[in-house]
């Protein structure tokens, strides 16, 4: 059994996917636990931004729509992602927000249920999605008179009945790291007729996500939004992303379909300025207003980073040592936190878990990751109970494992975290 | 009569406002009249902007959130734009986009409108608005089985009638650069009942505006959006602003009304993660998934340059100084244009014009604009057939007007334009 840092340091030493971390631009003493809130610094990014800022708009002015091709940039990023989760070219756009994103395939995927099943009244999802999620499926639901039903991870199956036009799921939990058997529940759905949304903020960049399940088309999602800033690297607040089945958008197409956002971008022709609305093709409709250029070329920066890693194995690779790391994580705490007070959260199963580590701890979660922060452990609190520790392969290593179980320990063992100044705390996002 | 170049050049030394300039990085050679597409960039953004991407983000990671306030980044940057619209400090947010935040609006006031006044189905607007406008609407519209009625600029009083639920009105049109009287036009809608959102693109920035009508209540707005990438020079894509009269968000307070982009960064208390939505306080409720905070932070230094403008007489002094640029152009290319084919479309009273000039051309425009920006001279067309120049008073000068007419002049006189590679235009936002 591993227990020694320095096996460790030799795994480190070995790790064939050590190369990636000098992507990143990591502050010196830190160790970094949080890249399933907000991803590290790609070292490209700083002067990419620049570039964009001071040459793209400063010295090409307007003219940086063509001469710097910002225009394609939410298909050309879009395409960078697509590679990431298994879908095809053309099929994937880099635009607005997860929740508006979210926002504009829950509503197509309600029209078409509301087309083909008009019986069906129920958008199913589960109790511990992410909470934008849910809110914006509430929004929808109380907008068309239907009924938002919240069950536990393991009851999806038992309520996918005839009323359910759309199941929604968050592929990773955002809390406990679950993971759901995507090609599984889309058969399962499909077959109980309903249409599936998936939200992969995440699993996208994380480990390997199969849209469209090889072809399988009954295993095949329906559609999917995802986060720029988590696995993807992006920056703060960095645009998401939208992908639609090609079977969806073909028939969107067919119909002259569009979805509620429809700002100008997603027009089919926008530069003619006409005054009724027709729906770009394909994926291209689910852009709505202009996009935020400079974050939007942080996100390409950020997308590389991950795809850095396709000579070196791909996602497979990095999944191997995300699951690598977040067992040895698991050990660790199990051999040298024992009797601490931590209850394990996250799977260990490591089929059913994604790429982080959680603890419930009773009382003290909060103080204890804030004592924890203040030792330069960065990982995050969930409320209410939830010590969250994200597994970010391209820039992690065992070491850095290693040395964050031990501060665990020893802020747990010392009672540091009970100190006055780590009483409130401030979540982040 | 001002006819020579060193006319212009005497009101440029003698111009109060000059100093404004240094505040952008400006490229050599260009005489840039697409500020109204696209602002120039602040020489101040460059090194926010490395800041954000460097350190906030570099070195402080997920901690940014935190130490950087970017969490509270919509509602500072939000209280900026306040300022220049007539609006109150927290009474305005910038996130999302133009697109985006409209439907936020537009779909609360036909809330408000279903309760207050059932019988009005109608969505009244002008038929030229901006293309993106039309398109939220008319979705709005056939979501919920309501009517987008687009007439003339000059029929809207005589179409509010008691069907008219809102009235959606660009301030300054983005073709003809037309202004409509805000106040005049509230006091008109809401006697007939009407609700009004405003989408102020062409004119937060660029001259003043004032939204609470100085608290006369019947000629204040209901909604407003705007955009941050014009005369706010935010950069390509910036985010764009939302605002609601104090009146309405109180209501939507007394009655916890949400909006139907219900994300979580928009809910009273994101950290909590409850699974159940429940708007925040005022303003905030518009707020919807994270924002692009490089982007965000971007526009900061956009809206600063036109704050810059406070000591020096402020938005009056901006809009002086538009109207002397404008009138100088109009008067410049009627003297030396004259019999060349270009049809003012800009009124000639300043009372009714925006801050840009825009002429027809009938079968030249486009090739017309793309031989001037062969000569650095940036303005745009807009399809079918107009020449657009917009008038940014911070950075641009007198002599600018001169030299960019005197460009046009000789791009008409020569017949270059008709060269074949002007024959086909890519149009640009």
């Amino acid at each position: 059994m591993l227990t020694t840092r320095q096996d460790c340091q030799r795994l480190d030493d070995e790790d064939p996917l050590a190369a990636l971390r000098e992507l990143f631009a990591m502050p010196a003493g830190v160790l970094y636990f949080d890249g399933n809130s907000l991803g590290a610094q790609p070292a490209a990014t700083s002067a990419r931004v620049q570039q964009v800022v001071a040459s793209e708009w400063g010295q090409e002015l307007v003219r940086g729509w063509n001469t710097a091709d910002w225009i394609d940039l939410p298909q050309r990023v879009g395409d960078k992602i697509a590679r990431l989760v298994g879908a095809g070219a053309g099929e994937l756009v880099a635009v607005d927000s997860t929740s508006v994103n979210l926002f504009k395939v829950l509503s197509v995927a309600l029209n078409f249920a509301r087309t083909d099943a008009p019986g069906r009244n129920v958008i199913l999802s589960e109790r511990h999605n992410f909470p934008t999620d849910l809110y914006i499926a509430e929004s929808l639901a109380r907008e068309r008179g239907l009924v938002l039903q919240l069950v536990d991870s393991g009851e999806i199956r038992a309520h996918l009945t005839d009323r359910v036009a759309v199941l929604m799921l968050t592929h990773v939990n955002y809390r406990d790291g679950r993971m759901h058997a995507m090609a599984e529940i889309n058969r399962v759905a499909h077959a109980a007729g309903a249409l599936v949304v998936w939200d992969l903020a995440h699993s996208a960049g994380a480990l390997p996500v199969d849209l469209k399940a090889g072809g399988l088309s009954d295993e095949a999602a329906d559609f999917a939004v995802g986060c720029g800033y988590k696995y993807l690297n992006g920056g703060p607040g960095a645009p998401a992303f939208v992908w639609a089945h090609p079977e969806h958008t073909a028939r969107m197409d067919a119909q002259q379909l569009g979805q509620p956002l429809s700002g100008w971008l997603g027009h089919a022709a926008p530069f003619e300025f006409a005054p009724a609305y027709r729906p770009g093709v394909g994926i291209a409709r689910f852009i709505c207003g202009t996009p935020p250029i400079i974050s939007l070329a942080a996100l390409e920066c950020g997308v590389d980073t991950v795809l850095a890693a396709e000579p070196l194995g791909g996602l497979p690779a990095l999944r191997r040592k995300s699951l690598a790391l977040s067992e040895l994580f698991i050990l660790l705490a199990d051999a040298r936190c024992h009797g601490r007070g931590l209850v394990l959260r996250t799977p260990r199963d490591p089929r059913l878990r994604g790429s982080q580590v959680s603890f419930a701890h009773e009382d003290g979660a909060g103080a204890i990751m804030q004592a924890l922060v203040a030792r330069n452990v960065i990982g995050d609190f969930r409320a209410p109970d939830v010590l969250r520790f994200g597994i970010t392969p391209p820039y992690m290593r065992y070491t850095d494992v290693w040395d964050a179980v031990e501060h665990l320990r020893q802020v747990l063992d010392s009672g540091e975290w009970r100190a006055d100044r780590f009483s409130r705390l401030k979540a982040v996002t």
